[in-house]
């Protein structure tokens, strides 16, 4: 804590405005850590069971279907966040991570159930955060830095809140694929479900 | 299935096309009830055991949390899903359902813990489809009509499509308020996730 002198006021309540911000958490790697535990629940949750129709119901075009997010998912685990967690902490900003594919669960994904998808899916998110507490990083740790193919430079605390917050954002999406197939059956009513107007009100 | 004569390829295709859109699913009680028995553990997956400033995290300005939500849905479990069909069958069109009070559960669930909210929601929850299902409702009982107090006449097949994109809708919010707590965590990497940016594209 960075405590200048006594009467420092303006500081104690920027500390205060912090803590009572309730539209922002800084990182707690703990924290993250038990978020990214429960997603694999939270899709069997929704998902484990459903018809097939559900499973691969979509937005149109060419967006995502639940089978497709999970794919994504197991994607990211083999091959996008940890793996770019241990190129900070061995290279640093020297090496700039290697790109993602965001379509190859088309190819990975064919053939399976969802069924084994979600215990895939399981089961290498346990493994990860296995490895990841075992890597016991420090606050320091947090600040390093590496170097994103795009966005430049990126420290392994961010990285680490993406993972967590991209989580949260294939749950939403997954709960709005669903959601959005009653968008007819739902007759009137249309007009106050915000999942099916897209309004964010 | 309506085959009107030898040759009526029009229809075919039409009826090919009803069933190939994955963009839509029209309304089938026993899937429905299935959707709305998940909801749940779905919010036990993501929420139970989440420390207190994600429980109350909300989007800023009059925007619920976690904790509200999970009350409001209490709320609908009570006042508006079940007993709305039951004022259907027994009333028809002939008596509009009680409106019903999105801000009751800042008053209902006060002094509460999250882990008591969850518990009465899969208990009311469970008791209600319970009781869905024991009212054996046939496809002419879908249709018949019921009046809602600003929407004029609506259908119980609407009214229970409704029920369970309402659910979706809810933890879809969910989902979103928690990922957003980190808009300032993951740095860079906010302009990629829609959940953040708001884009849904």
């Amino acid at each position: 804590m960075d405590c200048s002198g006594d009467g420092d006021f303006a500081n104690d309540r920027g500390t205060m405005t912090d803590a009572n911000d309730r539209t922002r958490r800084p990182f707690v790697l703990a924290e993250a850590i038990g978020i990214l535990a429960r997603t694999p629940a939270t899709l069997d949750a929704l998902l484990r069971g459903l018809p097939d129709p559900w499973i691969t119901a979509h937005e149109g075009g060419d967006t995502w279907s639940p089978f497709d997010i999970v794919g994504h998912l197991i994607h990211g685990e083999r091959t996008d966040w940890l793996p770019r967690a241990k190129t900070i902490l061995e290279h640093g900003d020297a090496r700039p991570f290697e790109r993602f594919d965001r379509l190859a669960q088309f190819g990975a994904s064919t053939g399976q159930t969802l069924e084994s998808l979600l215990d895939e899916f399981a089961s290498l998110r346990r493994r990860n955060l296995e490895e990841l507490r075992a890597l016991e990083l420090t606050p320091a740790d947090l600040e390093r830095r590496g170097r994103h193919p795009e966005l430049g430079p990126v420290t392994l605390g961010q990285l680490l809140a993406t993972w967590t917050a991209h989580d949260l954002d294939h749950v939403m999406q997954v709960a709005r694929v669903l959601g959005r197939q009653y968008s007819d059956a739902v007759g009137p009513w249309r007009a106050y479900l915000r999942i099916i107007s897209g309004s964010q009100g």
